[in-house]
């Protein structure tokens, strides 16, 4: 009984994980802006998102058709709600409807930042136009965020217009040298800047020419390979690419965050996306930080001033923010008929099975079982297993099998071996030559069933392969030579769990009456496959294989592969009894 | 020039895919619950999801603190920015907040589906007390919604006591009988009725003794493998195994959708997962379905009646909502003091990579290039490049290099021979036997560079090689002998990407006078590799290996095996120079 529970166990520490980091999104509905894509950026860069909502708008891709503001004090009970029951990591601000919200918002996170040491880290998108031309902010509330809310957020991220209003400056922004001198006096009033470039039509060779201080850090979006650009710009020097340079200042001076142009209509929400990813990719480098002071701590034995130290945004941060939204925008649809949304998802991939859980501990078992259909059953409860089972199976067709058998494992095992050298750490190496041995051994058990059926050894290692081994055989074989060790694995799963299966299958039968052990010629074959032993190796393999395929899960493609290998297994394993109940070679 | 786009147009095919189905929600905020459940469920179902807001409620995993509704008239102008711009392909409707709001929305759908033949598919989730008790419908909005709201909607998915509410039922549901004639009995009101089982204890053996009628479908959501069960229960037929059965009833007859019970905590916003999750798979169902109609009617060259047809939800689109439902309770962190949230995002993955696009058409090189960090430079850069391209490479050295390089090849090729059989259909097959037919004919250019050096072709084939040579190919050999075809491509990359990005980088550097032509001793060398030829196959392998790569995602797990093979080939082409030029052995 000491293999019970192995499955669910062997895979248990893959589901027991920290929760994600929580994010909040404080702003208005917004079609495919606004809080729907925050929280769908802050769910696909792999947080918990929650919201609290400023107002309710009527908008499409054309614009914004209505507003309607929450009352403030709603927006402060939405808030408390979010706060009594989960802190979030980081909050990001967007429409804000007007300048009481404001007011109220300032109020609530001023207190908290007095009550709370480790107060979430707070981002405001200045909102005031839509991507659509709609005016989102009144001017009169403009001066509320300037004075009361914008001091106490960490990162403010303005594009050029919302950065010119907050500054109160007058004269036109012409060059990368102006936006840098913007951001600078921005950010001099507290919290870090990160100016947007979008609103810039600059090129590659404006961005040479530009004179840089000495604390200026320059990141390249995109590596600069030559074979991978369109052959006319490879042989010469890109001058003219179009590139959007996005511009962070803070006390540490100013970095340059410069990538390609992409040319779309597909820009709905393309400032709130930022932020939210900037919130979502801060709240995990958080959370890792956080791990890496309490490992470095338990090592220190030190007091926990770690937890409690600001973590400032790291450029890495930044630069992954910008990246997505960039890939958003390239890998987004046509939609609607004005400005569509971005694509968030392109990060994303839906996985083709679900994580094991302790509820469902073998989803990668279970989904190659159920993609054989019918021939799963076709294949355990086969006539010559019912047959066996009944000890009515004649003793020939038994013999015709146990030989045939005692080539299949000889060939098995050799399968293990491959797997053995396809391995790339000693653990696998060592769980793939014990198997190998463990059928060396086995093969020694048919060596016996022979002698007591008058056939000797010379007589078992001359007897002919029969077409259903040899085809089974080497099916696996070459699967296993022409794949990785994946394939190796799943090339020899459905002789280890079918005999399991089988085993099982017919205690099951002895207790409903269908099948007997009493008297049966087959009895000890039967004990064999349905014994503790044989099922916790079965159980074992099977976790295993669960932990390595959630460890590198497959895609959809790579998984219909996997399936067609089991398949054919089956297949070939059912194939196999047939030959044996015919005799046929 | 015609290779000059290849790498984009190659990859184009990929990208230009149609925009995914639209999915509306009509509900109220919620915390876990509500839209954001709704919007997290559609994404993470691979739709794009909007949202129409009936009210914004101050909620957490503890309960409802407070309600504000958004005005109906609001709500409807919402609704009109929605379907002037985007029509979805469904909306499922969720909190509903009053009479007021459930009437003007039943006008908005008499109104559309009178109007348009396709209008969306309707699922109405009536709900009305929330998971942590909150009443969320007052008793006189229930007479609206049954009389004016449900007779319009194509799908309802009550729990057991709404669904006794609004049946007007008095007796108590004590069994899946019970269960089956209330589901019948509300089916008769017009649409389709999916009655979740949530709230009735029920067995495996319940249910086998329940009577069925003959329009009956029973569906298992899990295999029945016995391998796969904890060992106590494999003996026996789990009678005992507590089960959640949800009851489908509409005009085709009864279906029995029998899943295991999850015992946990994190059922937060279940019925609106559920709800969003069959709105979702409709969706997808509907486009399939949509798009294999279209495909038959070209076949038939009917007119266009299919595109009109009303769309049968079907039992694979209820059974995989379910089963979404019940990973994500599975899978759920446990996170606040009440009822947490569902992870809604279990059966998405995050792409280490993104999709190609326009605008960044080889994410997967650049990657690997990236991942090299310096040592890339160290290698397009190296020494033994600099000097050839100055012509002040000692003639000794590049003997030693063709020799060495010649030696290269032979293995080279070998690879190609073991890319071929590692292969599964005969475009791959072919590609592999053209490069290693190419790369013999261009053997033949080093064994007469050789007779110009006075190195006769008995003598090359008598050179020792060195061991720069030998751990370079021997290393690709056995990358690609271990893994599959992917590792494959890999370990050939570096070698083909690497020679072309010289042959550019050397070209750049003749037209900025840091290289020259003009008398160089390596002049065709340098022709060679920057040559539209070279090039050229060097942008198709790109495109090829992008192609593949975005047709089966590596995981996280499969992308940094990839990059550790390229950043190794890079490692060895850069000894494999230093080489030359230290002319070792």
């Amino acid at each position: 009984m000491a293999s019970t529970a192995s499955v669910t166990e062997n895979v248990k520490a893959m589901f027991e994980q920290v929760p994600p980091p929580h994010v909040l999104t404080v702003a208005g509905t917004g079609g495919g802006a606004g809080i729907q894509a925050d929280l769908k950026t802050i769910t696909a860069l792999g947080c918990y998102g929650s919201s609290v909502l400023t107002a309710v708008t009527a908008q499409n891709t054309l614009g914004v058709q209505g507003v309607h503001a929450i009352p403030p004090s709603f927006v402060i009970s939405q808030l408390q709600s979010v706060f009594d029951d989960l802190p979030p990591a980081s909050v990001k601000f967007g429409m804000l409807a007007g300048a009481d919200t404001i007011l109220e918002l300032s109020r609530f996170f001023s207190a908290l930042k007095s009550l709370t040491p480790s107060a979430p880290y707070l981002i405001l998108d200045p909102v005031m136009v839509s991507t659509s031309g709609h005016d989102l902010l009144k001017q009169e509330a403009t001066k509320t965020l300037r004075d009361e809310l914008i001091p106490l957020v960490d990162l403010l991220t303005p594009n050029i217009p919302e950065a010119v209003v907050l500054a109160e400056r007058t004269a036109e922004i012409e060059g990368l040298g102006d936006m840098i001198a913007l951001a600078r006096e921005l950010a001099q009033k507290g919290p870090a800047v990160l100016l947007k470039g979008g609103h810039l039509d600059l090129s590659a060779r404006d961005v040479r020419r530009t004179k840089l201080e000495q604390d200026t850090k320059v990141y390249h979006l995109r590596p600069d390979s030559l074979v991978c650009r369109d052959y006319a710009t490879s042989l010469q020097l890109p001058d003219a690419e179009e590139v959007v340079v996005d511009v962070l200042a803070d006390k540490g001076g100013v970095r340059l965050f410069i990538g390609p142009k992409v040319n779309s209509s597909s820009t709905h929400g393309t400032g709130c996306t930022l932020s939210a990813a900037l919130a979502a990719n801060y709240a995990k480098q958080r959370e890792r930080e956080d791990l890496e002071a309490e490992a470095e701590q338990q090592k220190t034995d030190g007091d926990d001033e770690g937890k409690k130290r600001k973590h400032h945004i790291s450029d890495d941060t930044i630069a992954a923010s910008i990246a997505y939204v960039q890939g958003a925008i390239a890998a987004a649809f046509p939609m609607g008929a004005g400005h569509g949304p971005l694509n968030h998802g392109h990060l994303s991939m839906q996985r083709p099975l679900p994580p094991p859980t302790t509820a469902n501990p073998t989803p990668f078992t279970d989904h190659l079982i159920r993609s054989c259909g019918s021939l799963w059953d076709e294949y355990v409860q086969h006539p010559f297993v019912v047959q066996l089972g009944q000890g009515t199976l004649p003793l020939d067709a038994f013999k015709h099998y146990i030989v045939q058998d005692w080539h299949y494992l000889r060939h098995y095992a050799r399968v293990h071996g491959l797997g053995a050298f396809k391995a790339s750490d000693f653990d696998t190496i060592q769980a793939f030559a014990e198997i190998a041995l463990h059928i060396a051994k086995e093969s020694e058990m048919h060596v016996e069933y022979c002698k007591q059926f008058g056939i000797s050894r010379p007589q078992l290692e001359a007897a002919p392969e029969s077409t259903a081994c040899s085809a089974y055989a080497r099916y696996m074989l070459d699967v296993s030579s022409q794949g990785n060790v994946l394939d190796t694995y799943v090339a020899v799963l459905s002789c280890l769990i079918g005999y399991g299966e089988v085993g099982l299958w017919l205690a099951n039968r002895v207790e409903t009456g269908e099948a007997t052990l009493e008297g049966n010629p087959y009895k000890r074959w039967m004990e064999d496959y349905a014994g503790a032993d044989f099922i916790g190796a079965v159980r074992r393999g099977i976790a295993n294989l669960e932990r390595r395929v959630a460890q590198d899960p497959p895609s959809e493609a790579r998984l219909a592969q996997l399936a067609e290998i089991f398949r054919e297994c089956v297949k070939l394993e059912r194939d196999f009894w047939q030959s044996g109940l015919e005799m046929s070679y």
